[in-house]
């Protein structure tokens, strides 16, 4: 079943999102597209998928409630379909949940991709895989793009979006727009890295902290509370690299790179430091001014300095 | 120049903390231990550190009052002194945080050892050496410890604790009472491991962002977006191990690893993983539900949501 309309929806014109695997990630972008305003239909296989669902949703309702629903959200406007040709056919976009598996998504996104109008957005929350790789049995890979999400899907903003080989660059700034239209915090990648970016800095702390467990240097709860209370409280204000700036001092980045630039040959962890060229010091150091736009060591280290407080405050840990 | 005083004085009876080297974070400790209502003495070879240390202490001074200070808590009680040995001395306590450098280190430590009551428990805010290879230079190793902060020390709650070889354990457990008495979070650890952990989880993703910056998979911008509106909003609130706890629904940990497990062998990063053994699985299972300490996957995720909100509310991103 295909579309009579001509050319893809404006992002502000989509009214049906629908919504293909309802577990944690899947169930987690019900909720927030229902809070957004958007008609959501929903499509899992599993027995148990509607229950599951509609317990998530109702758990994240408060949440999203007092975050501020968009006019007419809605819990009544989610529609759980037993048949994923009738969701599909419904969609002015979708979004695909399914588990981390290859060769489920790849035939999976080829049923989608037959059922869904052809002018709509097919968009994978894949943790980590091309879309070059999981698009090869679409007809239609041209609409197809990683929107790569964090749990909750309702609460955290960031979405990354990144194209296949056989994905168009309009889809890719389309999709791009419609996240960013929906309230969502865009990265838009040029290429495929497996992982896209944020994955890839949390699965190295996650492996690190793997192999500390492995080898008794750790405890579970050692590790978490060494973020909670250490460099986690900075992260969420400055992220990695303006926080760094403000290791070096008044001298900022390119303080800091020479300082400490010797400490990245020290078996600090088991990942192998970049070789700390000129070049990469440079991009490192003209990023951070760039970044910083403007704002000086101080105007930032005051600004850290009220983020952490607000942080640590609202955690009621001030 | 040795006390007259027999045994090392309780942690409650601290007045004085010597802080040598004054730079972002010694004077960041500075800054510390005057809002807590110590006496502080500061030495630092640096022509300028004064005026340096006095800026910094100022900028950190309206964060630090609007925390709230301890009883007493006051500018006037920070003292600078010209000469090193003068400012030991004085001491209940010493933090040494010179710059990152092992010789610098082991001969400084070696001046301080003899310049300071033998009593007095020496802490290093080192990020990363350990105290078996600082102290061989020291009469009295027995009492030095590393006690390493997180920039700026007088916000981020964590102080990592380790002795060295030659650390007597009583030491160790000294210093730990004392810095949880000045209001910080301890982590006291077993062993010396490089890094300790932030560092070492810190280190990975830092040195992740540099291969991805090197290769031209992110640029610096994004590599901070990717955190400050991802994963960085989580990990405040429950560290990397109890938010992938929640990856898993109702599940936790053991169904997230046995799901997600085999990705742990994708190119996601380039740190290669720990073999996810039955015993490491087991650990990291048993660990989050000792932390967990009896709150259920729906508390948690409660919990978290409660936290995320929060924070980004905090942050004026809500």
């Amino acid at each position: 079943m295909t579309s009579a309309r001509v050319g893809r929806p404006a992002p502000a014109d989509v009214r049906t999102v629908t919504c293909v695997g309802a577990g944690v990630i899947g169930g987690g972008w019900v909720a927030y597209f229902l809070a957004r305003g958007y008609r959501v239909v929903a499509w899992d296989p599993a027995e148990d998928a509607e229950q599951r669902l509609r317990h998530l949703v109702s758990a994240a309702w408060p949440a999203l409630t007092e975050l501020g629903l968009a006019d007419g959200a809605s819990l009544e406007h989610l529609t759980v379909e037993h048949d994923l040709a009738t969701a599909c056919a419904q969609a002015d976009f979708v979004q695909e949940s399914a588990p981390e598996d290859l060769e489920l998504k790849r035939a999976l996104l080829a049923r989608i991709d037959a059922a869904t109008p052809v002018e709509v957005v097919i968009s994978s929350s894949t943790s980590g895989y091309a879309m070059s790789e999981m698009q090869t049995a679409c007809a239609h890979p041209e609409r197809t793009v990683v929107g790569h999400p964090f749990n909750p899907p309702y609460l955290i903003p960031l979405v990354e979006v990144v194209g296949g080989a056989a994905t168009s660059p309009e889809a890719v700034a389309w999709a791009s727009d419609f996240f960013r239209h929906t309230g969502k915090s865009v990265i838009t990648m040029e290429r495929e890295v497996p992982g896209f970016i944020a994955n890839r800095l949390q699965e190295a702390l996650w492996r690190e902290a793997l192999h500390m467990v492995a080898a008794g240097e750790a405890t579970v709860e050692q590790i978490d509370l060494s973020i909670t209370d250490g460099p986690g409280l900075r992260w969420p204000v400055h992220g990695p690299m303006l926080t760094f700036h403000l290791a070096g001092g008044q001298g900022g980045m390119a303080h800091m790179l020479d300082h400490f630039g010797p400490s990245l040959q020290s078996p600090w962890t088991r990942l192998v430091a970049a070789e700390l060229t000129p070049a990469l010091r440079d991009a490192v150091v003209d990023g951070c001014d760039r970044e910083a736009d403007g704002r000086s060591i101080d105007d930032l280290v005051a600004e850290r300095d009220r983020g952490v407080i607000a942080i640590l405050r609202a955690l009621g840990r001030a």
